[in-house]
């Protein structure tokens, strides 16, 4: 199984460029959309949504993750694999903070190139194929290398911001719910939210934190929006009180 | 086959975990995101949506609907099965239109629960794998029951609203066309249209209603919105005039 | 292999229900969307992206093609062969550019219909069960016949204009990259752009343009939106400087 991973959106032809080259170089290989929602070019959200929703998927599933503002420069491609698991994209820090998590992991750095490589759609002309190829149980040509370490900005374990609003307007952080005790308050876009286990024990229209189905801390309403009930936007922090 | 129906929208990840559970629970079956767009924990809309969008398809389908915003309180899940065609979701109402107009139907609660169950994805982890067990022609652990009926809110046979607005801006509601006589005006928005036969035989610009090609009276405009030369949102009331 | 190439949106159940027509007619043939964000109605911007995103396909691929305001009317839908693809839609002009630039081509006029043919969805009613015949290396009922000169305006080689917007704000035009000169500036949106190879070597925050990874002419701006930047819109005309 091939599961795409992207900031490419649905809206464009981007993805079903992708799914062009995955059928003709993996035929009959099952491809999932998994998630092309990653806010544009933001591969430190990427980095730590991509654990939550990459979570209990089966052993050798192949990842095809792109968030690759930099391609067509020198950032360099990579195979990551982490847990059994195969993860193909740009070494930018987008599978950071997943092998910080792993307890097994190796990677390499993917020395293939196709006949025709663009400068701006490496996820199509680099990426898929390799995917397809290791779908297929082929190791691309590739060497042993690090992923580089992320610059420029503190990594931490958890990231205690909002990385995603959903179209419910649920705001989804990048801090585990384990990391944080059930009885805990947080407070975000200038307010203070209890917890609930689930929307239904939430009084209508009052915002709220939950543990959500993917294991993180999430913002939301109970039949509402908690992005417009709290003003919420990509990046706000959010804080134990 | 299975065919989703859901208010999850597109750009979230949750349709892409439904197709991994799918993938992994029923592989080599062919699963269509049939609609997604059920506007957001409106299960009435959806109940009136879903026989005409669910008309045509094979018997022994299996539809996997979810629009539940009771998801992890009391309502019960449910299996109905009607005219040879399954259906699975939340017991609220959004089977209730469907069970009213079946020649056969039966329902079933569903006992069946999985090794985890998360408080607010229970498509993905309830519905899903009992979807999954039905199209591989199994039936799942489950007992016979009624629907309820829903409450609050008068059900009628057809339902003279704007249910939803598709991205050309045509507008559709609840009342099956068979329901009108084709002469009849109707008033919405504010103005009385008339009725056309396709989009070719109205004026550029000018609002008509027709008979959809799912059986429903949509209001549209000829090369253009009706949404927005109208003024329509969802909610709005058609009268015949 | 069917791909599909429309302006329906992806929000709405129009594509679900063209993929459960294929899955009907055609059991067991990849599907892909290749693009479904044509302007609303515009087969014109159609026709020049269309050559774009299909080029490089393998041969046999059946295109199921659909800008198609005027369905229901007069306008003949027909089966395009070009270059060892197919090609299913309305004759509005959606395949002129196409067929200019074909080596080899023919087409064929579609005699066969559907025992219910609706008055606004030939998509689903026709082209479909049409395309997966033809995906199944069956001929449908049809005759030779020439496709319609579009009227009502010029159609030049290359539509130097601002086709389509992608979600990252970079503006495609119909001007294949190759006609313009790697030196050459661009004005447009009131202001000149300048030529980068790639997003990683122009400025950030600074428009440019490109050859796009589907040959065409490209405005855009490195991690920003240049349809923002430049107040860019559908329609307007690119010159060169």
């Amino acid at each position: 199984m091939i599961a795409l991973f992207t900031d490419y959106g649905l809206a464009d032809p981007y993805v079903g460029q992708l799914h062009a080259v995955l059928a003709r170089d993996a035929p009959g290989v099952p491809v999932i959309d998994l998630f092309h929602g990653v806010p544009r070019f933001d591969f430190r959200a990427g980095a730590y949504l991509l654990p939550a929703y990459t979570h209990g998927f089966p052993v050798e599933t192949v990842f095809l993750c792109v968030v690759d503002p930099g391609v067509g420069g020198a950032r360099r491609p990579v195979i990551l694999r982490a847990d059994d698991r195969w993860y193909v994209g740009p070494d930018n820090g987008l599978f950071h903070v997943l092998e910080r998590r792993a307890a097994r992991h190796e990677c390499h750095l993917i020395r293939w190139r196709p006949p025709q490589l663009s400068a701006s759609f490496h996820g199509r002309d680099l990426f898929a194929p390799v995917a397809a190829q290791l779908a297929r149980a082929q190791m691309p040509d590739a060497e042993p290398a690090a992923l580089s370490r992320p610059a420029g900005e503190l990594w931490p374990d958890d990231l205690a911001e909002i990385l995603y609003v959903d179209h419910y307007g649920n705001a989804i952080s990048g801090l585990r719910a384990g990391a944080v005790r059930p009885a805990q308050r947080l407070r975000v876009g200038g307010e203070v939210v209890k917890y609930a286990r689930a929307f239904s024990e939430a009084a209508v229209g009052m915002p709220f934190w939950y543990e959500n189905a993917n294991g993180l801390v999430e913002i939301a309403v109970n039949r509402g929006s908690a992005a417009l009930a709290l003003g919420l936007k990509l990046g706000d922090s959010i804080t134990l009180v």
